[in-house]
């Protein structure tokens, strides 16, 4: 089975702790073979970017929409750097959303991810996203229950909206074990250069991890449509983790199959008034 | 000399028709040298840009303004993704300005400007920039002559107001001849995979180059302040225009020498709450 058919969450109810988050699905190579993997597919995933930018710039509406969400320490950071790293920064828009402003809180909870939505061409990344109205805002009770309740519909049929209109939306569950956060965790402790990555606070959410664990498991089945399916990622595993997204991402395009476009001028006749110019100084 | 002083425009009237474009200031090395440089600055950019990163997010508000400027051709891309592509996609906003909307026309030229500006700890490109309102914004006579003179001042008094605020702004003129600029429009004839980059309407501004230069000549002398200086990058050489943009942020960054944030929390206790909390699953 193919990595991304293995990681394809299946439809119906979702019970994130029977996944193993140690797993390499679809992969049997060891560390070094899944990072000679990735790194193989640099070329073919930066051409295939850049056919994609290229069509954008002529016309073209398609875009990818690449969404990672995962627990702190899953690795979102990580896996940008890994694998949006190896494509044309020119074509990529990453936004990281943080706790909402007061300005975004005054709007309806989509008002701030419709305004980040990459162009045509662009490989747009959430770092976070408007998922987060659903797990922290379920979990810390951010908004009325029933308002929580609205939002996974509003989500499906934004997103039905953003296919509809040529965006290709690839969601990754990056999935850690409590263990492991725990272990990302006190490493940060242990290395001066990460301590601006941790924060207090992070230490505390752990306490509600099985209420973080139950509110994904309900984002993940109500939100898993056919437009815009659910990858589940085990990412205990870095290297992994990053080689799944690459797949996931160099999947994608290869479906999209995008194409040089073509001359919308005459190639002998512009080449003609090139060699034939006034000379120019 | 450095690259650096090599590049930096000195004060006083611009003759751009003097400078060479096909010259390697600073630099005494082949071709393949200068490459092997650029790649071995790539981990100490990478790691400067992420301190800097993370002195944003913990309240730092210093940043980098890198623009590029130069005529189609001249590289603004490709140097992009030899050069920012070095550092983590997180950390770097770009921009690419096109010819302006009608609703940014509506606005002074500087409106858009300001609304792309990087956060804190960000590294902001701009592919092009306000530098086009007094460039084709001169030679196309965009504005009425009185508006384009008041321009220079508003972009000293603006770069000024950036400085104030914390962000180093780096400006690299990309020079080429006119006869390189012909020999890659042929080129892109020449290769369907980047006909969409080409536009018969190059051709047609070649007629103005006389003009575009006299129109860089004035922006450049106007604007080369202290606190926001030119480098003026010769750039028929792919590689050494890499070379010379990624040393110039190198540079920069190691100037700003952005530290690790310290921790403000107490690492003793966050290691100890960690340990011994409750099991968590």
């Amino acid at each position: 089975m193919s990595i991304r058919d293995a990681l394809r969450l299946p439809a119906g109810p979702v019970d994130l702790k029977s996944i193993e988050t140690d797993a390499a699905p679809g992969y049997d190579g060891k560390k070094a073979d899944g990072e000679a993997a990735l790194a193989a597919m640099g070329p073919e995933l930066a051409d295939l970017q850049e056919r994609l930018f290229a069509e954008g710039r002529t016309g073209g509406t398609r875009n990818i929409l690449l969404v990672l969400q995962g627990m702190d320490t899953s690795g979102k950071g990580g896996t940008l750097r890994h694998t949006v790293g190896l494509v044309d920064p020119q074509g990529v828009r990453i936004t990281s959303f943080k706790a909402p402003t007061e300005e975004e809180r005054s709007h309806d909870f989509l008002w701030r991810i419709e305004r980040a939505l990459p162009g045509p061409g662009i490989l747009g990344v959430f770092d976070r996203s408007h998922y987060e109205d659903v797990l922290i805002g379920r979990v810390r009770s951010l908004a009325p229950p029933e308002e929580i309740e609205r939002r996974y519909g509003a989500i499906n049929d934004f997103e039905r909206r953003l296919a509809d209109s040529g965006t290709t939306v690839v969601k990754c569950m990056l999935h850690i074990s409590a263990e492991e956060q725990k272990q990302r965790l006190l490493a940060r402790l242990d290395d001066p250069s990460k301590y601006w990555k941790f924060n207090p606070g992070d230490i505390d959410e752990r306490a509600l991890w099985g209420e973080y664990r139950a509110a994904y498991d309900l984002a993940l089945e109500k939100t898993n449509t056919e437009i815009a399916p659910w990858y589940v990622i085990p990412a205990d595993k870095k290297w992994y983790r990053n080689l799944a997204v690459g797949t996931l991402l160099l999947d994608t395009l290869r479906d999209l199959d995008p194409q040089w476009p073509p001359a919308d001028f005459d190639v002998d006749v512009e080449r003609a008034r090139l060699l034939d110019e006034t000379p120019v100084e």
